[in-house]
């Protein structure tokens, strides 16, 4: 079956759909500008392409339904979470229905001996882990938004525990998931391990909705550490504190969290968030463990940061302490749009193997500086990957097209190093010109996986890659 | 394009490939039964059935050659690493090539600083681990067999060490593969982690050489902890002892090996390895860490351990110690064919949640004993993954239909416990069946993935789905 062009509208399809849906959904279907406009993306750069219509759906049935009426008409549909995805994943480039999954936000088991649970995708990382507070247990992945699991396991996200812990790829068990013909598939079953046939988990975690509709996930726990200790230490220069990471990651601590963030992401952290660390690239670290193994990381650590010209450190386990230092850094976003008011973020999200991290930062820094763009940087250096928040003023072409230089700058720098140009964000619209660049022929096996499971290519078109 | 029919035999094309082949690689191209023979599946009760020819490759190009060869006329292709896999993965059920890559055995490059490595398929574990010993880092996948990479990425392998450190699926960061047109494809960059479009890894990890031919892998290493205990712990039933794995998961006392013997097993094992253990199901453990962090590890298993009525728990750091306790463990296979000379184990994989784990021990027990067989059980109870071992005279139909009842009830009460039939060894020829029972609806997603990436159903037809 021929492709159709994710690009060309199908005016009549759509128009039968919307039809067909707002009958059988009433309220919980909407056609308001400001309701598709919402379920467009919004927080970046990429331009606004709302879908023709919103469905918020309530069961796995209900999607299936509404994915059944899209494929007949060929309409595309767009699965929507929280909306905090960065690269345009939920952009309607060729229309279609965006189904919000956001009333789907049961969590439907605990099994705390098992250490997993059971959730819908409309689920909260936050609804999450407030839920799991009384057994003992969390869920470790932490995107900077609150976003849905659904859009987490869809962007293969991570966060500031991922050292320790892994990315969702590494924490979803099973998933339930509608596929474009509306078919009902799960594709694992509870055990911690498998080998029973393809990962077709692993193939919907990241697939950014273009393959499926995620309505159901079994998530890995963690135990809650009996003890964990938190600190901040300064350096000369990122070289030193990437150096640092290095060294750490290699002798074995088994560190929860440790993030850089550059002179410029520092300043504006102390004036946001009334600190006054030194204003120098800075590590926040977390080790978790028993009471006298978060001791002698934490002791480990210094020695190591010691070495590398580390200044300051000091560590504490008092959650009052902990809680500050990690409200400053997750305000990090806030406080580098405060550095210039009226301005948005664009963000990169290049990672690297650990030992080009530093250059791989100090190229960028000085692509920030020729550039002359203001840009702090944070990462999750253990794993290094870092951001850049080049702060635009989205109003000026000119601003637009350096960060727009900036990004690709960066990507190319991290592909020529043996990395990639999305650590955790995903490629969406707006990184396929750059996953081009860094994975060549394999996009040639990536499409005929899309085109045999997606024939129609109405699950989430225009995404990832160009058929 | 028509999906050719795995079972049946093109007996033009494969004359005329391999006499392309016997052209092209002289020496390194046998026809011979024995070479044929060594090449189909030896280790199971499987029958064998030989390929029609075996190459002996030297490279990506060259294993790119004979598979545009094989496309061309399609003729099947076998991928072969050591031959250790037990459900008939290497057989040609409709004849072809075996691709054998046992001497692609070169460790590429070793990167200390981003704990990772590069090696050709062939490498075994055994070989990348003595190759890593002055580095301080270490591979810990470690499947009974002496296995080569490329296998253990193929079945996604795992071993005693997966509790605390993943399987394969967890450590391999990118692959280079040949594509069923001849094609050669990197899954991924180096970077530790990527959200840069479909997971093409994790789709060819545990393909089982249905997708393509793993020519080259990245893999993740970790560095040799600072200290290692082992010890040994034995319980009155083998429920305390599997509660006993849950407390301690639970716990979060991060678990280096956690392996749960029955009292048949540790009684092979005590006459085979000369050894006194207590005959009772008993739990051989592993805690890796600082000196302080494995003694702490230790006492804190030991006193839940006793809580569950665990006796006799002493631990040591002894190098010599541990690596006598650990030789027994890995001895139990031979150990357990000592029960019995002249018979061969017919091994089971089942997976459950760990919560389910001790009923479906002590069902698989009744089933034993119902059955009339002898089969002491060995499980890698971290994570709820156990093997019975039935011993069976081959040349007995009637114990060989007893041991396939035995697998079948033991597949059905893991699938019914929401476990796996699989947990490490792959689906192959042996358990298709029950891979249908097991995911159901997800083989139809399977079915498209293997019919758009091999149309011609070449590669290694007749394993994990009946197309």
């Amino acid at each position: 079956m021929a492709i159709a062009d994710a690009l060309s509208r199908n005016e009549d399809g759509i128009a039968t759909a919307l039809g067909i849906l707002a009958q059988r959904f009433g309220e919980r279907f909407s056609t308001s500008a400001a309701v598709r406009e919402q379920h467009g993306h919004t927080t970046t750069w990429i331009t606004n392409q709302p879908p023709d219509g919103v469905v918020f759906v309530h069961s796995t049935e209900e999607v299936a339904e509404v994915v059944r009426v899209c494929a007949e008409h060929h309409v595309p549909i767009i699965p929507f979470g929280t909306g905090s995805s960065l690269e345009g994943h939920l952009n309607a480039p060729a229309g279609g229905v965006s189904i919000d999954l956001s009333a789907m936000n049961r969590i439907l088991a605990v099994h705390p001996e098992d250490l997993d649970c059971v959730v819908e995708p409309g689920v909260t990382r936050k609804k999450l882990n407030e839920h799991l507070r009384d057994t003992g247990l969390f869920f470790p992945i932490d995107p900077g938004a609150d976003a849905s699991l659904g859009g987490m396991a869809s962007t293969r996200a991570s966060g500031t525990n991922a050292v320790r812990y892994g990315t969702m790829k590494d924490n979803v068990l099973n998933l339930t998931a509608v596929m474009p013909d509306g078919a009902i598939v799960r594709t694992a079953q509870r055990a911690k391990k498998t080998s029973a046939g393809y990962d077709l988990t692993r193939l919907l975690v990241g697939a950014e909705g273009t393959l499926g509709v995620i309505t159901e996930l079994t998530l890995r726990l963690q135990g809650i550490p009996e003890a964990i200790s938190a600190g901040v230490c300064s350096f000369p220069d990122v070289e030193s504190a990437c150096n640092t990471v290095i060294a750490t990651i290699q002798s074995g601590i088994p560190m929860a969290r440790i993030e850089l963030l550059d002179t410029l992401q520092m300043r504006a952290c102390n004036a946001y968030s009334k600190l006054d660390y030194p204003e120098a690239p800075t590590l926040f670290l977390e080790f978790h463990g028993t009471t006298a193994g978060v001791k002698e990381q934490a002791e480990l650590f210094g020695e190591i940061a010691e070495e590398f010209g580390g200044g300051n450190f000091s560590w504490t386990t008092h959650q009052e302490d902990r809680a500050k230092l990690w409200q400053a850094r997750h305000d990090a976003y806030w406080a580098a749009i405060s550095l210039r008011p009226g301005t948005k973020a664009f963000a990169t999200d290049a990672c690297v193997p650990l030992s080009r991290l530093a250059d791989c930062v100090r190229g960028t820094m000085d692509d920030i500086a020729e550039l002359g763009l203001i840009a702090p940087i944070v990462g999750h250096v253990g794993d290094g990957n870092f951001h850049v928040s080049a702060l635009i003023d989205m109003n000026d072409p000119a601003e637009l097209e350096k960060a727009q230089q900036l990004s690709a700058r960066i990507s190319a720098r991290a592909i020529g190093m043996d990395g990639t140009c999305t650590g955790e964000h995903g490629i969406g619209q707006g990184k396929r010109a750059y996953l081009e660049q860094e994975l060549g022929p394999a996009l040639d096996v990536m499409r005929a996986v899309k085109r045999a499971i997606d024939p129609q290519n109405i699950m989430n078109p225009g995404k990832i890659i160009r058929l």
